[in-house]
């Protein structure tokens, strides 16, 4: 049996069940869609995911693209997956209708993308870049770059970056320094050094708009001076397209992701390389910040799927793979049996499932407040979306990346010593994810922003929202008959947590910041082990409600209380020490003399 | 600065103050030895671990050895870096005069070890292979092996080789397949597969022994039907090296250890591939295991040692890398922070640093017991030091290959998106770390060889002595003046282990095995916890004591009690949660029906 990338048992309880899609069709956006819209978009990515991606997935690691002549030039087979992708329609899918969209929920969205990245994050990766790219330009752009750049992204004909990271400065985007002087036309000249620009040039389309952090001359220090540039590689003059003067200086040889090449570009090498700034002066990073929600969360959902696709590979040959005697059967005559006959491989693998249908059901709760926090009904539930959406977002990013290298990991380690060969793609995988830790913010990053702003925001409000939809979920497992010590264990935690906020809060306010956020990342692995427990019950009760109707998978109710189980035993209990850690006097590390290691 | 590969001051502090290891001299087995022999072992190893084998690293890493018709050709560079280690004359170091050896303590020789692993494990490994096949033939094999074979391997002329695994039985021996037939010669005609033999062929050396598991005809099934043979590439037959057919049949795409080419093998496929017994037929199983202890605690030298590398790397990034502003200074028109000034890249490094010297003090004195074990004054210390030998060796072997992984994960993250391109090296040490959870027996295998076996052997003789051990560093640390909380904090963990211990050992004993090993890992988690718990005590400890005399170094001392104090802080209280886990009636994957995922 093929590797089906997601487990589409726990797509359709995710759908109908655990987050009920289908009403956010009730919203005036997305009035166009129903469940038959959803099913045609998600069976379109896993379709081309399992039958294409996947099967390419091998190659395409094996053979990433060249740079010849200073261009970069990808393998063959990447064209044609690229030309299937974009027939999915899925860059602008999100989006309104009228810059070329469908209104699809993102929560939708966020699903398709998943069996998309399990197949090949990479190739998927021109994708998701595009859309975040024309996604600025719609938001921001002026006229010109709405109807010259965007619709060509939005359709696919041309791609885009994201052009942030300087050499210098890495995740400080404080320190960009590419300059941007204004010039009598309306453009201004850009010239700077970028690193790390993931599909800065290929040869799958015709162009690459890069929007590219600057700061314009003369502007103030720090990220009150940066500016958003559009910045294409092939400047539209009239009805030519002229070159701009943007140089692939370098490429980055990556671990992983190996479709999608990582170039440092030069700008404006020659002087004649030409900046459309986008929206207002100085608030390049303050747009870049809105997008982020939605950029991080996709991170998340690559680190779902990475961790996924491998989970099923270690399921598919656990099954498979004879090896050893049962703890209960030593007879040495009798032939060896499966590994998963082995309790710690099945641990293992349960482990595993935890981490992927839990960071999966966080994504889609996730991006299902993002779609109520932009065209929720009224003001007041668009805002309050909005206020958990800040609050999950840095973990929807980082649980996947932590815990899904934790996941891929065990996948090799189920493969044993075919696990360590590349003759195994699960090696692959691991490679894949570890750059899910650092790009778009670090895991250090998001743990900072969860604990120093998002967690206090609006003096609690967001907390306290949190609090009541956690309620619901409890709610919601005791009416559907799921076992109350679950429901209690994690109204547990979720007090302590508000609790644990709160004592850290007052740190801050009393002025001591370093004594608030010196555990940050530990705060961020207390509040991801909740917010997973908090998924894990929802879907408990799913299953349970479910079980009521005729025609319920009893083998997917099983393993469902079976993880659930498991996070509320194994991981949910950690909160207790891991508070007490956050609160620790313990100083080693802030005292810590860089001299004495 | 190039990178030490280890801290040469807490190499000091492991062999002058923690461990006392010039007290060994005093045991007639290693009287020829003093303080300054051993300083001129580890001289020479962390010399030539500096100066040739780090250095080469990369290349080695890049151009892994090639298949050429049939044969195996290793890099050039390797040739050099072979003949400059057999010039440290170790592999025979540890073993007696009489066969060529020095009689130097295995505490030091791990000690040496680990510097040349951490400057090309895979380098170092041939030497280790040779050690641990000529051993063998020293401890069971008759005149004829060891006048033959033994002394040309222990002077690095021929490696050696283990050829255990077969590609349909993996960790599981008893399921060897490979036979051995007897002649009328006193040699046997071997038949059959190996897979992933380490260093099963090269033209290092003019021949390779291969230390081979096979099933004389008319065995019993099961490991008691398996015996232990002789099987050389080249035979001797009088003057002469007559192949003796052992063919390469494949070589394995390993993702790390690239200079040591991982070989499937076929033995006597032209029906001439002749071996010698060693020992008594059907012992193979039991022979191995005498040596496992050694093996697996080698195992463990090189997670520490992998780690070390990467976290010295990762300190010179750190230290040099400018990004961003401290947590107290926004002003964005200062210079940019060296990244060590934010705190949780502080954490991070002291993070692998209490991995790694914790590890590698875990290391020592298990290789402390192994000396005591084999060569001590009298009976009852030999046995008493075996017991407590027996006990640490799954942790000393899991431990460094679990955490280290993190330890290297951590060093990566440091270095950014740096971290994620092959042009910094601290990716490859992640790939090399990854094998040693499955290499020597599995994590979840030491696992269960510790709660199963070690850990309940001799009516619980090793856990007593262990107490009794512990308690000895914790009166050491109270008298040295080291917080009175570190040691109280250790006794409470040492004796909820061993409560623990009991109650699991209890449920065997009532024949529910499953209900005792269902959490194996996790237990195997707290004990490794605790025990590194432990040396970070001793540590403390001897830096107090130190801390007394003339000339201390401060700064050692500092961050060693840092380290400590991280330990006791981050760590030591998940044993808490880690007994409640080991002693839950969570049956989620104990039912879990693989049918289910």
């Amino acid at each position: 049996m093929p590797n089906p990338l997601l487990d589409d048992r726990d797509v359709a309880l995710l759908v109908d069940d655990a987050f009920d899609l289908p009403a956010l069709t009730a919203l005036p956006y997305f009035a166009e869609h129903d469940r038959a819209t959803f099913a045609a978009v998600l069976d379109g990515a896993r379709r081309l995911a399992r039958e294409e991606l996947l099967p390419a997935y091998r190659v395409l690691d094996e053979q990433p693209p060249r740079l010849v002549d200073g261009r970069v030039v990808v393998h063959p087979l990447l064209h044609r997956l690229f030309a299937r992708l974009r027939e999915l329609e899925l860059i602008a899918a999100p989006r309104p209708a009228e810059v070329g969209g469908q209104q699809l929920p993102l929560a939708v969205y966020t699903l398709a993308t998943a069996y998309l990245m399990a197949g090949n994050a990479s190739a998927y990766g021109y994708l998701g870049l595009t859309q975040g790219a024309a996604h600025l330009l719609e938001a921001f752009g002026d006229e010109h770059l709405r109807t010259t750049y965007m619709p060509r992204m939005y359709r696919g004909e041309w791609t885009g970056t994201m052009a942030l990271t300087e050499p210098q400065a890495g995740s400080s985007l404080a320190d960009v320094a590419t300059t941007a002087t204004p010039t009598a036309d309306g453009h201004y000249l850009v010239r700077g050094s970028k690193i790390f620009i993931s599909g800065g040039d290929h040869d799958l389309t015709g162009n690459v708009v890069h929007l590219a952090l600057a700061r314009i001359a003369g502007a103030p220090p720090g990220i009150k001076g940066v500016s958003l540039f559009c910045v294409p590689r092939l400047r539209v003059d009239g009805d030519a397209l002229v070159d701009n003067d943007v140089a692939v200086t370098g490429m980055i040889h990556k671990i992983g992701w190996k479709a999608l090449p990582s170039l440092a570009l030069g700008f404006g090498e020659r002087g004649d390389c030409r900046g459309w700034l986008v929206g207002a002066p100085h608030q390049g990073i303050r747009y870049m910040f809105q997008m982020m929600n939605e950029a991080r969360i996709m991170v998340g959902v690559n680190g779902v799927a990475t961790a996924s696709v491998a989970y099923h590979e270690a399921v598919a040959y656990a099954r498979e793979r004879p090896q050893g005697r049962a703890l209960a059967g030593k007879d040495p005559a009798a032939p060896p049996v499966a590994i998963t006959a082995h309790a710690d491989v099945r641990r293992m693998l349960l482990r595993q499932r935890a981490i992927v249908t839990g960071g999966l059901a966080l994504l889609v709760r996730t991006a299902r407040y993002a779609d109520v926090a932009h065209h929720g009904a009224d003001e007041a539930s668009r805002t309050r979306a909005g206020l958990v959406l800040d609050l999950l977002t840095p973990i929807a990013k980082s649980f996947p990346a932590e815990r899904g290298f934790e996941a891929n990991a065990l996948a090799v380690q189920i493969h044993g010593g075919y696990g360590y060969s590349s003759e195994y793609p699960v090696e692959a995988w691991l490679r894949d994810q570890k750059l899910n830790s650092i790009h778009e913010g670090t895991t250090g990053i998001q743990a900072l922003d969860l604990l120093g702003r998002r967690a206090v925001a609006g003096g609690g409000a967001a907390l306290a929202a949190w609090r009541d939809d956690v309620e619901r979920t409890c709610a919601r497992a005791e009416a559907a008959g799921v076992d109350a010590a679950w429901s209690t264990a994690l109204r547990t935690a979720r007090d302590a947590t508000l609790v644990l906020t709160g004592e850290l809060a007052a740190r801050g306010l009393a002025g001591d910041a370093e004594a608030m956020l010196a555990h940050a990342t530990d705060y961020l692995d207390l509040f991801s082990t909740v917010a997973v427990a908090w998924q894990w019950l929802e879907l408990a009760a799913a299953v349970a409600e479910r079980a009521r109707r005729p025609g319920a998978d009893a083998d997917h109710a099983a393993v469902t209380r079976a993880c659930t189980s498991y996070w509320f035993t194994t991981e949910l209990p950690r909160v207790v020490q891991l508070a007490a850690l956050c609160r620790s006097s313990d100083r080693s590390y802030l005292d810590l003399d860089p001299a004495w290691l």
